[in-house]
């Protein structure tokens, strides 16, 4: 089953079930008003979204054109947003190329923050804000839970997965540092997310969802270019069930959480990788590329993002179809000159 | 006026509004269907809200009993809640006591983090968890705000306040050295906050309500004894309004978010005052009490939260009536043998 929200003017949007090819789209709303009114109730509603999505196969009910741009992020708003940081080579490249440490303990237990959930953006809405602030993108999977109870086990979190979704996690780059020297997370440094247009149950994913992970290569682009090719399936250190259990380690966890798996990142012979022109995997975000360049050449060549940029994160199915939509923003930002 | 929310088993609870002295509520269902809803559409609703306040006051609309404990807290879930730490007396007292240092910038700069909303504990249920985490009470004074534009102001942030509340922002503080030199900030050692029976919004609260700022003793009591009487009002260092700036310095904040202040502490001559018992303003939290102890006598005695401890949390008005009811948990937690 595949799920959208549909800008209406209101601030929850307007609930559809989209046909697996994206193609087309039904109203959902006489089933549940918003995506979270659904999950609030998901064992009772779900059934029916799924009748519903058998409908929008065969042509038994009324459809519209589903046109990626109308979507709002499936939870234009949610209660609770938390990022892992499962891919570990992103974490020790981020890391050193802020001159940070990368401790022992970041093997075993996962590295999480609490970001801002109370706006997520649609997957064209721009990417705004000011270019001194160094910003930057990086493309993630995230999964959308149920109900989820303290000290839930990791098996039993899996059970919770109700949808997965991309995630463009945009960092300000430039204000990471002293935002993290004050010791509490970020709070100015991160602002709002996007998400892809589509949230997918785990079991419309066939084969490329298993044990939690989901695989095949995270289309990252840049200005039209491949950036990143990272397949999300590989090197993830903690599945989803592991990052959702140290998540609810001290607390339950409420219908319409979304989780994350940090920046998608592989390496390469067990080094580093390679950008996408030099024939790698390429990177989920500038960042790591310009470690990468730091490495290589002694500096860091490739800016973060600037006013009209176009960044572009998606994934394709075994037939090249995209799965989630794909999030396509432009930069909208002040220049450094102002 | 004075909203609260009533449990009634969905998630959102049932919206009324209260009598000023805590006695009386009607239900405000019709005018909107939760608060979430009303701060939603404030500017609309708020009015409507404020109309059936004064019917409650005169009597001329149906009235039920008020029962504080029958309140969850007024946003049950809510999209976004941010700490700040705007009493300096707490920061450089919490952080002398994990042996950290003070930056010179957390004079100037708001430290902030973000916590966990989507489920804030009602002010009567119980205070969960395990012994070994080392369970400490926070109280706080908080506000709720309407939409806030990217880049608001200080002065302007302070038009976005729609309402106040007591907070209890529950810390695990045996989990909070690891986690924060993970320099992600707080998932694990931040659980579920309680939240006072009734939210006031800020015209209600007359005088005590100046410049951004709720004047009068914070009323922490532990088992039934002063632990701490600090006044909000008192070396404040940044009001709401910069607060909320500083939350929206790179993101717009939606309607609904919250704001806390930190930990409410008063310096004594300059000092890091005293507890209750030695004449001083006491303490809002134990940690504060812990490292008092240790100034004074080389090691800390009074020990965190066990199970059957009893927190209370409350503030009065100049005529001794409970302003937003009082938070009051009972401690539930298994115990260190297990």
């Amino acid at each position: 089953m595949k799920l959208a929200t549909l800008r209406d003017g209101t601030r929850d949007g307007r609930l559809v079930v989209v046909s697996n090819d994206l193609t087309r789209c039904t109203d959902a709303t006489r089933i549940a008003p918003s995506l979270q009114a659904a999950l609030d109730e998901w064992d009772r509603i779900a059934p029916d979204l799924a009748a519903l999505g058998r409908s929008v196969e065969t042509g038994s009910v009324p459809v519209e054109r589903f046109h990626e741009r109308s979507a709002m992020a499936p939870l234009p708003r949610a209660y609770q947003w938390l990022d892992g940081s499962a891919y570990l080579n992103h974490v020790e490249l981020v890391r050193k190329a802020r001159g940070a440490e990368m401790p022992q303990s970041f093997y075993t237990d996962p590295l999480m923050y609490q970001g801002m959930s109370d706006g997520f953006l649609g997957a064209r809405d721009a990417l705004t804000g000011h270019e001194d602030w160094g910003i930057d993108f990086e493309g993630e999977v995230a999964v959308i839970t149920g109900d989820v109870p303290m000290g839930c086990s990791q098996a039993d979190a899996l059970r919770h997965i109700r949808l997965v979704v991309l995630i463009n996690d945009v960092s300000l780059r430039n204000l990471i540092p002293a935002e993290l020297g004050k010791g509490f997370g970020f709070v100015q440094s991160k602002p709002a997310c996007a998400v892809s247009p589509v949230a997918v149950t785990p079991e419309a994913l066939g084969d490329a969802w298993t044990d939690g992970k989901l695989s095949g290569p995270l289309l990252c682009d840049l200005n039209g270019e491949p950036f990143g090719r990272a397949d999300a399936g590989q090197e993830m250190s903690f599945h989803f069930g592991e990052l959702i259990a140290h998540a609810a380690k001290t607390r339950s966890l409420s219908a319409g959480t979304i989780i994350g798996s940090g920046t998608v990142s592989n390496k390469l012979n067990g080094g580093p990788g390679k950008p996408v022109a030099q024939g790698g995997a390429g990177y989920s975000c500038i960042a790591e590329m310009r470690m990468i360049e730091q490495i290589a050449d002694g500096k860091a060549a490739t800016p973060f993002l600037s006013d009209g940029d176009i960044v572009r994160i998606e994934m394709k199915d075994d037939e090249g179809h995209s799965i989630f939509g794909a999030i396509e923003q432009v930069v909208e930002a002040e220049s450094s000159e102002d």
